[in-house]
């Protein structure tokens, strides 16, 4: 069954404010089995409102709508409602006693304007709004079933819970369809990398759709599968899965959509193992991408920023000669700033980076983009060398420091040095 | 001149991703003087595609897509626009060689699914894109001017200014006219904080407009001005921007638009002054923020993120005792971080941070949300208690580090203990 989402209000027209609701809608609507076709904005002008109205009341047979249902001049969704499906706008007795409980129940008088909000659609039913003043309504448009609903975040969450869902699902009736997302992440390959590997992928499942999302510098396959039995969506979204992994290879590192900084926490909490950094180039992201990970204190223990060469020597026991003799950027002085990092923490594992982010800073022989990336473990330390080539400062700094992580996730698995393997 | 804002693609669709494209565009177009009337989403479909694009083509005079540019076959907006507007594909030999030198900048080999992106629709304008693979292009589809951008935030953002703005200053045969942004950045104030001081503006100068765009949790006001005269509107913005700055008080913390951490970077600098950092419940981020503006490196020596006791006090220098009396989270703690912090580097300044970022690891006492932020400065060391309500671990994150560099912002100027002011 065809659904569409319609946000209504100036500030969302404008671009004062994101339209998060529609988002959250649509996740909604779908995972109740309702395939969700079409987003639009329009702002609070009569004619506009009236005219998408009954646009979508001729194209769908479902349609959640937000805002313009408060007592201002500006809230005009029950008088659009009214005009597009040809009907009158009646009192409702029901409607008022709500929006005067309400005002009841937060001690505040109930002002003039608000008596507006009880005026609906001529055969809607009021939806009630429990958590604010503005009452919804339900009613038929064309042939397309609508649920106007608040465009406040809180109420509206809660009335999409209470009233939208179990009027989309009889709706629905028979036709009731399950929706499942399958998420794969990948590091490694470039989008048009994933996509050539994964030819021919709807020829072999044309049940399911493939997506791909990247979050730099992780790609996530997303495979989608709908149909009505649960159990058999649920399979073929399985075998596709293992197919995905197999033409990926080793560029998966999660088959249920974790980030790389995921990965590797689950790793190290069911290791047991403890994690500290010594970051240069990626001034802190390491650190701030391992602890983004709630619980993240389980394991992670420190992370000496160091940018002067005085922090290296001081905090992570640098020998001031390999600086002297290699530089801040060599394999030699990332290598002893992880076995540092690790020693004055006590953790089980360190890695370290150190690197030119850019824009300033690239010589001939280091460019801008080249970053040493040092592991520590039970009994081995080591470092290498690599050059990224992605430009900015920020992708330099998140490229590296998700390499790094890589690194340790490789170790977590096998055990060993990333380097010798 | 009426226009329309599309975003394609299935993450947007689904509700995977919030939309936030939309709004930056309509604040652009409508800064340029276009009416925008409505904006739309439809998934990664090709009949979905073909059949909006002809409907915008047939309502409005100028259209910005987003998204569906990519190598992938997902990728369909060349297609569906060819489809809409009765035209073919042809290949661009210019979009190619683009293409070619975007990965010969970033040292990759070209996949062959990106020679798919050199597929234009015949008669459309190839629009360069200077950061990405994605070429755009522009072409009318029905009487309506479309322009298609890549869905990446930072390429459409590059390729408004660029190419979009320029076209639709000649769609409006408005060439002669010059446009200018005012933008000044505010911290410690809600968007409805801010909002209600600026009540008048628009009556008081009505030939400027205002916007505001939250960056949590600094809010920048936008002045908007355009005119035949640049010196006028330079004037106009001069005057405009001054009497908000009265109306916003201390608030404001930069009359160009800088974010804080660069505000705190250009006046260690102005200063001649270092700064070194000591992180517990920020995590690194705090660091990350001040290394992420370019040339950090000239003040920024150290930060140590230390999650663990045992971290707090071997490499920061925090009395044990102190820890076990007051707790990790207390004034005392973080007091003591920041001089370890100062002391360890030999820096100028430091700032330290210790508390709850959640969602877990709340008290009664000290419930999620609870900082107490330390700032060591020449001839003074103190700490204070804060408590924030923003609910979300990332939010707290990111107001405990920007609360941190304010409180250095304000000693950095008063040359004082900030908490003795």
């Amino acid at each position: 069954m065809q659904a569409e989402i319609l946000a209504t209000g100036d500030e969302i027209r404008t671009g004062a404010l994101i339209d998060s609701n529609s988002a959250y809608i649509a996740e909604i609507l779908l995972s109740v089995g309702l395939d969700v076709v079409r987003h639009s904005c329009v702002g609070d002008e009569l004619e506009a409102l009236v005219a998408i109205l009954r646009e979508i009341g001729d194209r769908s047979q479902f349609c959640v709508v937000t805002g313009g249902l408060g007592p201002t001049v500006d809230d005009l969704s029950s008088q659009a409602a009214a005009m597009a499906a040809d009907v009158e706008l009646i009192f409702h007795e029901e409607a008022l006693r709500d929006i005067q409980a309400f005002f009841d129940r937060i001690g505040r008088t109930m002002n003039l304007p608000n008596r507006k909000q009880a005026y609906l659609p001529k055969g809607s039913d009021c939806l009630r709004n429990p958590v604010g003043t503005a009452p919804g309504f339900s009613m038929m448009i064309g042939r397309c079933r609508f649920c106007f609903l608040p465009g406040v975040p809180k109420e509206m969450k809660r009335m999409m819970a209470e009233h939208v869902v179990p009027i989309a699902r009889q709706s629905l009736g028979a036709e009731a369809t399950v929706y499942r997302i399958f998420t794969i992440t990948t590091f490694g390959l470039t989008e048009s990398g994933v996509d050539e590997r994964l030819t021919g992928f709807a020829e072999r499942f044309p049940e399911l759709k493939l997506g791909m999302r990247a979050k730099f510098p992780e790609i996530q396959v997303k495979l989608y599968g709908q149909g009505t039995d649960p159990k058999r969506v649920d399979a073929d979204l399985s075998v596709a899965a293992e197919h995905v992994r197999s033409l990926l290879g080793p560029s998966v590192i999660s088959m249920s959509g974790e980030s790389m900084a995921e990965v590797v926490g689950r790793l190290l909490r069911e290791n047991g193992k403890t994690l500290s950094l010594a970051e240069s180039c990626t001034g802190g992201l390491l650190a701030d991408l391992v602890t983004s990970v709630s619980g993240s204190s389980d394991y992670f223990l420190f992370s000496g920023v160091t940018y002067s060469n005085q922090a290296k020597t001081a905090i992570l026991k640098v020998n001031p000669d390999t600086i002297r003799k290699f530089g801040a950027v060599s394999e030699e002085t990332a290598g002893e700033m992880a076995l540092g990092a690790k020693a004055v923490s006590g953790a089980d594992y360190a890695l370290s980076t150190s690197g030119i982010a850019g824009p300033t800073g690239g010589t001939p022989e280091k460019p801008v983009g080249t970053v040493c990336i040092g592991v520590a473990g039970p009994g081995f330390a080591s470092a290498k060398r690599y050059h990224f080539k992605y430009g900015g400062r920020d992708r330099n700094k998140t490229a590296f420091a998700v390499k790094a992580l890589d690194l340790l996730r490789q170790s977590l698995i096998t055990g060993k040095d990333p380097f010798q393997s």
